[in-house]
């Protein structure tokens, strides 16, 4: 499988979650090298995940929604599948789309199986787009330039990004002589967050989206702010009681020992770190990370999305966790479950936690301007410390850190999210908002249809964005049925605009497991 | 009735036409004094053409679509209707909203009395907010500091004050504790395509949206670029073949008698002008704006929209000009005619062609922008000299007078507009689409249904955006029946909305005639 040569965003996907944990928990990380894949040999261009590519740049306009008489662009990437096996259909044929999310958009090319798995049974032409500021995607000419400070990041939002795909897409569509191409949109988390945005701001240019485990409710207080960490601990819960209450008990342990004589030289040993910590917050973090990840990355599958990881590894995390010898503490039994997490190939001596938790990343800017989502620990569910959101104390942070203020009701504002179903219901069309119950993310996710055509695809036992990824010969029956529902219901699209045309269908094959197989 | 104090904006609302017509026929002049009503003593605050309102400030951010922690500010000024008889329902209780348009909102209040008419039937609070940049609501704190340079004029975009009202709304239903009120929008003109925009942009703020004669396909090549000055002739010509001819006539003589020895000299006495002329093309601009606001205008009741005018002023016009007696000069009825424009009220001595066209008018600026509608005149509908727009030329002009370089593309990348059947056919709901087909903006409106509840009602008779204006004794009864039908749609969003939340119907009163009483 393919990774990418530049590795330090890969994990922003998930730095959903630490950006957020701010104000929450033990002040957090963002997530370090110990929570990242090692970079491997591999064509830097071409292929990824074995998905042929070719790599293009558009010059994109910095600020979309001013005029400026001084305006600014950048080079923005984006990969273009080559023609496979029977390839495009040409002018006119679909035109698979997805909204690249906070990170390097070869890794999410990678990983997005789905969408060239699909392409060929509809002909449609592969383009993934990389979001900006992300990747290789940089104003000002590079990353050190784009983020200087709070005015050179200043258009690092949601809105500049989904213009960016309007015009890259009404040019690439003009530039192929095909205006009437169906566009599907795909995106998983805030890739997914930004198809659906796409969908209902930009019907014009695309006629539906795959919105995979996009927790677009995740905003102010639509849903509960305790809902992420309490599903989490869910996910342990479901796996062992035992290991659920190990690990809930752990945190208090971990505070009397760490100020303890020497407590904290006896935690880093017992947790087998590199270096003798200075607070026990940076391995509060670096556990609740871990836990987190987890919950996302449950797959029934092995996979390398994050780090290298068995199938089920929330069970194999919990066996590890449950079957140490009786007299075990509790602080080595969360070592030895954690272990799986970071250390699955076996290969790791020590760990180490020394990250710069302050450095300019991507989202945690997005975190501190737009993407405001509360969250809580709750005292009964939670297997985490209880802990209530504070935006002041947030908002506090962000200033200090970036230089900004955050505006935490813009989203809503911006793209609704309040009584969705009663807007949604009569307005707005195509959309599937696929989440995984397992998938802590879920919980500010769509779990109901709205209409006939903006629908939920709810996986009891799928995380995040399983439908997404690359089908393997492991993939349980209820994977392939619901890919093929995905499917199905984008066929359904693509029919109705070429039969609204009176043109030819570009659906080329009809085997039905094409996408699995 | 009322008037603001202010007047140099008011026309902008008309400044759609010289903005365009720039590269177009002989270069044009943005309406100078002699096209605007005097300024009347009268209440500056409190009554607008009868109606009451409050007049209150509310905070806006100038960009709200970065985040450069150095965040501007300014004042943007919102009229709210004073509880009349019965007064607003209350929290939860129908709010009307006029989406402002490039001028002083009073002077938009005091025109657009449907909503004020209607708002008591249905217990609606009525609010008229205006457009950033117009009228009171200047960024930086004043009009020559927002109208400095391009740096300054940068955020004056329609997305900006989309975001404007939606961040308003959303602030003032928190104020009102009155998140759940059901929000129709208003809007003529510009405003009505800021009003259908604003709908598909924003469903989650307004349930639906009256977008009266908006000319949202009046980009690109939606519609032929010749529409407009086809219309403006048709309107002519329908009244009189030889009227039509005489005018289509005037342009080569204009310029024979101003290439003439002391033609100037002879055309500026012909014409009344105040001031010998220095060209002909001053004067080719201030008829051909005269011809073309007559055609929005052409109401069947007398209106001091524009000017003061009898109803029906085209026959008017059309009447003086053949009415000459024999052996009058082609100039002598062209003067006869536009003395029916410029001077209804007699009172005008000489006409005075001076202003300056290149001052930065927010409406040129918008134009020289986003609002890139091309426009030619074509070679045989036409009664205006044939002319092609030519783009480069344009945009070059853009360049001089602003600083800025127009994205001609934008507004239908941004907001659609092709194919606008299709796409909304199976997206978007509750927009009501009015045009009047004498007017020339009807050209480039949605005369169609689109679908069940995105409808095109079409006055054969009607001009701009007449469905707005107060109710007056001389409507025609299909003028009165037209706005009963919007308001009847308008009463089925409300209901709709009531219903879906199982709440009581804000519908206060029955009679039907209510909004032409």
């Amino acid at each position: 499988m393919h990774r990418p040569r530049r590795l330090p965003l890969l994990l922003i996907l998930l730095g959903l979650l630490p950006a957020v944990a701010r104000a929450l928990l033990p002040p957090p990380r963002f997530p370090g090298p110990h929570a990242r894949p090692r970079p491997r040999a591999g064509a830097r261009d071409g292929v990824g995940g074995g998905y042929e590519f070719e790599t293009r740049y558009f010059r994109q306009r910095l600020d979309h929604f001013s005029f400026s008489g001084e305006e600014e662009f950048f080079q923005q990437r984006y990969l273009v599948g080559r023609a496979g096996a029977g390839g495009w259909a040409g002018p006119g044929g679909p035109i698979f789309f997805y909204c690249g999310n906070e990170g390097d958009i070869a890794w999410f090319a990678a990983n997005s199986g789905l969408v060239w798995d699909a392409a060929p049974r509809f002909a449609a032409l592969v383009v993934f787009a990389e979001h900006r500021y992300y990747g290789e995607s940089m104003p000002f000419g590079s990353k050190d330039k784009a983020y200087n400070n709070s005015r050179s990041m200043a258009y690092l939002t949601a809105e500049q990004a989904l213009a960016d795909y309007a015009v890259l897409l009404t040019d690439l569509k003009r530039n192929l002589s095909s205006e009437s191409s169906p566009v599907v949109l795909f995106g998983g988390s805030y890739g997914g967050m930004l198809a659906a945005w796409m969908r209902l701001k930009y019907p014009h240019i695309a006629v539906g989206a795959l919105a995979s485990s996009a927790p677009i409710l995740q905003f102010e207080d639509i849903v509960p702010d305790t809902i992420f960490y309490d599903l989490v601990s869910n996910d342990f819960k479901r796996e062992s009681l035992s290991c659920f209450q190990t690990i809930k008990d752990s945190w208090k342990e971990l505070d009397e020992q760490g100020n303890g004589q020497d407590g904290l030289l006896k935690l880093s040993k017992t947790l087998h770190l590199c270096q003798t910590l200075n607070t026990t917050g940076a391995l509060s973090d670096w556990l609740n990370s871990a836990y987190s990840y987890l919950a996302m990355v449950d797959y029934p599958m092995p996979s390398e999305f994050l780090m290298p990881l068995p199938a089920n590894p929330i069970k194999e995390v919990c066996r590890n966790i449950d079957k140490q010898p009786e007299g075990s503490s509790i602080l080595e039994r969360i070592y030895a479950g954690v272990n799986i997490y970071y250390n699955y190939t076996g290969t790791v001596d020590c760990f180490d936690l020394d990250d710069d938790p302050h450095g300019m990343g991507g989202w945690d800017w997005q975190a501190c301007t737009e993407m405001v989502m509360p969250m809580s620990s709750s005292e009964g569910l939670s297997m985490f410390p209880p802990d209530e959101f504070d935006y002041a104390l947030y908002a506090d942070d962000c200033v200090k850190n970036f230089g900004v203020r955050p505006r935490p009701r813009w989203i809503s504002t911006e793209f609704g999210g309040h009584n969705i179903s009663s807007v949604l219901e009569k307005f707005g069309s195509n959309i599937i908002f696929f989440n995984g119950l397992l998938d802590p993310w879920s919980g500010g996710g769509v779990l109901k249809n709205i209409s006939e055509s903006v629908v939920a695809i709810v996986a009891p036992l799928g995380a995040h964005h399983i439908d997404l990824r690359p089908a393997t010969k492991e993939d349980p029956d209820w994977l392939v049925s619901l890919r093929e529902s995905e499917l199905e219901i984008i066929s359904g699209w693509l029919s109705d605009h070429y039969r609204a045309r009176g043109g030819a269908i570009f659906q080329r094959a009809t085997n039905k497991g094409s996408a699995a197989s």
